[in-house]
């Protein structure tokens, strides 16, 4: 599924259990990272040096209310330049992605898919068989639609339409998970999603979001302001 | 690298920081599972269901002192043998593997590397491009010598002639991570690790070791009696 010049390391963010992704091609060395946090700026910086990665874009999936971004870190660190979707309106932004829109690093391209609902700006990113779907699509769960401007039948077009239309053998990666599963593949969460597989409606999901009751994130005041300043407010 | 049929999972227990993974032949749906955890049996064999999967094997990469294994579970529950290596002396085993023995699943073959130095039993496991290396070689770190037969002279020869002699690009796949890094590379490690790499003499590194002070494992007095009888004392 990948050439052999891909690379690709997974790194967990344990307060928040949230995952960042780096994707490098070894052979030009350029990268990209995917959700860096700032608690573990260090950690992913070190790797960077360590790989000799010319950084080029750091992505964001959506404006996070759980943890601050490390996007300013590294933008002050490296030349990359801090990509998200166009509907998350951060002004501290370099690109402002639109649907399909593709970014290359190396000889890989990486393509932003618009997948709203968990928030406006949720992106999604499909790279080499693999998606990175943020909070939209979690596995056997999905990113909650109780704040920042959420919408449950928005996820749930933005689920069907835009992942669970991708190859069913296509890995998911999501921006969390709090069980210690590190991936799932698209035909996994078409049958067992807990609130979308099986063929669940739209009516279905709406309903089983707004019986959810959860309790606010805990860093949600410091982080989404935080956020909107690519992590350096 | 991989075949197309071959689907990995990695696996994360939070208590005891160790990783677990599930490798499958997605035609033939033969599968085997590295060093599982008794306390995530439930997640691990929803998942087995979940894919279908035929467990065939449980391979574990030696006799844990920070946790009980879910081996003997997993056998109550499928018709999986119990596989360690030979240097493991555990009797609930139903295969003892010897140094570049391969078992294989569907399409695919796995690969015993002795590799004792943490313990006298210590056996990595090679596949497709990845290496399992148990707690012989971390993540820029190595397993303990100082306990159940533990010897660094013989984890620096076993790293070496073992480990760093794979191809730099082969993928490391430890028992444990604490940082959140879920893997790294046999090239990355070669020059990175902090007791091994950049050309460290086997006296640079037995001195390293010997200097290290750590306390003993918390679960070391359940866990070396449990996981000698499989998990199941």
């Amino acid at each position: 599924m990948s050439g052999s010049n891909f690379q690709f390391f997974q790194l967990f963010e344990h307060e928040s259990s949230t995952y960042t992704y780096l994707l490098m091609d070894s052979e030009s060395k350029e990268a990209i990272i995917i959700d860096p946090v700032s608690e573990t700026f260090e950690r992913d910086f070190r790797l960077i040096e360590e790989l000799g990665a010319k950084l080029k874009y750091v992505l964001e999936t959506h404006v996070h209310a759980d943890h601050v971004t490390g996007a300013g870190k590294l933008r002050e660190k490296t030349s990359c330049k801090v990509c998200v979707g166009s509907g998350a309106k951060i002004s501290c932004a370099d690109i402002l992605l639109d649907d399909s829109q593709e970014l290359s690093f190396g000889s890989f391209k990486i393509k932003a898919l618009s997948t709203p609902g968990h928030t406006d700006g949720c992106t999604s990113y499909y790279c080499e068989g693999r998606v990175f779907t943020g909070d939209a699509l979690l596995i056997r769960a999905c990113g909650r639609t109780d704040f920042q401007q959420g919408s449950s039948a928005r996820l749930y077009d933005s689920i069907h339409q835009k992942l669970f239309s991708l190859p069913e053998e296509t890995i998911v990666y999501p921006a969390h998970d709090y069980k210690g599963v590190t991936s799932s593949s698209i035909g996994l969460e078409k049958k067992f999603n807990l609130r979308l597989g099986g063929g669940k409606t739209k009516e279905d999901f709406v309903k089983i979001m707004s019986e959810l009751k959860l309790s606010p994130p805990k860093k949600i005041e410091i982080a989404v302001p935080a956020n909107l300043l690519c992590g350096q407010g």
